[in-house]
């Protein structure tokens, strides 16, 4: 493998994702805390909130104070969830570079997550598409809309989803206008095959738009479908610090990919996070802090990094030195 | 990839490293239930004890009745591991198929753990394929012989072991006369590139000798590290039922790869373990009842088979029909 310090871009979502299906609110100093730590650590890209309203998921009552701190950060890429027309125009107001709006696959979490088809999110989407154009047009700078395919690789309620449904909700998100396909496993279902072939079909319809995938580590397949991933030339993925996260309406769900595992794979592999691995696992303290007897995961938090892994990451020539063992002489 | 329903061998081994790191000993009654119900499920290889002085390991203090058990079923291919020619010699004695000797690829380890170096341990393991030998001539089934490299992919105790050395130990094993060599990751610390690099690396000194694997989940990465191992051709895995194990002597190692969920990632890629999930998940009950209080891991046990996994099992081509999602009509 040639790729050694090539870019991968972890998103950190734990704002966000990790955060909407904790019980309880984490206070706004508390969240402009956690994103000094991780854009500390390196972090650039942050999904940060989402526009839904506050009766719905009052952890995310503050998404304005949250987005504007994370707008100090010139170089940190700000991204908001967004479930609806109203919630696209909130986060546009609040200055967002990138706005997510999620579309199920399965008819099924649509109308459980968002009380719609996924035809009528993919009008929705259109109708979002249509502000951010006009937005940019009237010379807002332009932002980034991502259409985020959820359930993409199976669903709780309704099971396995039909791979032709998948195709064609892409390539119906692609025709209303989506920059950027993102691949979603709410209900951590994927399995590595399975990642691999879905990745390929969907890039058949949406070509490079397909940028990102976003895992969750129900059954301990987290990495192992990210390896996938990568193999398949993924190279944007979401994670959330100390595994924070699921879906309240995905049954069994559990959270998201650990971010600090996460990085600490690809950091082995030889890709370029830009992420400080000692810098991200100190700033678990602030979810320790902010969220007390809250359970935080992560095997490296526990284990901590390897002897040398810092020599480990040179690569093979650099970090074999050609010792025969002396034991065998 | 066209492989699917090809064949892959999984390893329990719990009976022996997950137990040696129990501080309490399982009584045989319960070892003897245990292999009952791995055998039931379909487990057809397991590693059951270790032929070590009972005041070292007490917990293998009965080696010899449990191996006794294993063998009454005719299929089950029954594997002990033994430190030195007098563990081969009572392993021998006992009946097993297989003998696994391990060598440390690690000075350090190696000392730490059996206070042999490398190179003494590779003497010892000529001399236990001798008595092999001899017993074959004599009449004896011939058993088979294992090297198991040890600390392959790191040490605790002294950092990053240099590929020259793991390539002039694993030379000298087949030069000593393993049968098979097989690759531990003892400290888990193997990560996913390495381990590719790793198997490459040893394929060229020990050709197909090169077998099986075996992974710690140390730092999350253990089925990311079988998936990469798959891919370089290895088809048969060491595993812990509920993650049961670790090393002693390699502080912060942490247990095997888990059975369960390393048989439902084979599963879901389509891989024949010959291994039943559900009677995979149900024979956990054997270490609850043995073991009241003892923590049991697993990802599958808790968030249990994703709904329509069956059907998920047939393949691409069978498990989607060409509905085009009404939704989108």
């Amino acid at each position: 493998m040639s790729d050694t310090q090539e870019r991968v871009v972890v998103t950190e979502v734990g704002m966000r994702d990790g955060l909407q299906s904790v019980a309880r609110t984490m206070s706004t100093e508390f969240k402009r805390r956690w994103i000094d730590a991780a854009y500390a650590a390196g972090v650039r890209q942050m999904e940060v909130a989402s526009f839904v309203p506050a009766k719905l998921l009052p952890q995310m009552a503050d998404a304005d104070d949250v987005i504007a701190h994370a707008l100090t950060y010139d170089d940190l890429i700000v991204t908001a969830l967004v479930p609806n027309l109203k919630g696209a125009q909130r986060a546009l107001e609040a200055g967002v570079q990138r706005i997510v709006a999620p579309i199920s696959v399965s008819a099924a979490h649509s109308l459980a997550n968002v009380r719609k088809t996924p035809a009528e999110m993919i009008d929705a989407f259109a109708t979002i598409r249509e502000l951010i154009d006009n937005a940019s047009n009237a010379g807002v700078r332009r932002v980034e809309l991502i259409a985020g395919l959820s359930t993409v690789f199976g669903c709780t309620l309704q099971g396995a989803v039909p791979y032709a449904d998948i195709a064609a909700i892409a390539r119906a998100a692609v025709q209303a206008g989506a920059d950027v396909i993102a691949l979603g496993d709410t209900t951590g279902e994927a399995t590595p095959r399975q990642v691999g072939e879905i990745i390929e079909l969907v890039r058949e319809v949406a070509g490079d738009r397909l940028r990102s995938l976003h895992f969750h580590d129900t059954r301990g397949l987290g990495l192992a479908n990210t390896l996938i991933a990568l193999q398949h030339g993924i190279r944007e993925f979401d994670a959330s610090l100390a595994g924070l996260g699921g879906c309240p309406h995905a049954p069994g769900a559990t959270g998201n990919v650990n971010t600090e595992d996460l990085v600490f794979m690809l950091d082995s592999m030889g890709y370029d996070t830009g992420i400080d691995l000692a810098g991200l696992l100190a700033s678990r303290a602030v979810l320790a802090d902010a969220l007390p007897g809250e359970p935080l995961y992560g095997y490296l938090a526990r284990a901590g990094l390897p002897k040398q892994f810092g020599a480990a990451r040179q690569g093979f020539a650099s970090r074999q030195p050609s010792s025969e063992p002396q034991v065998l002489q």
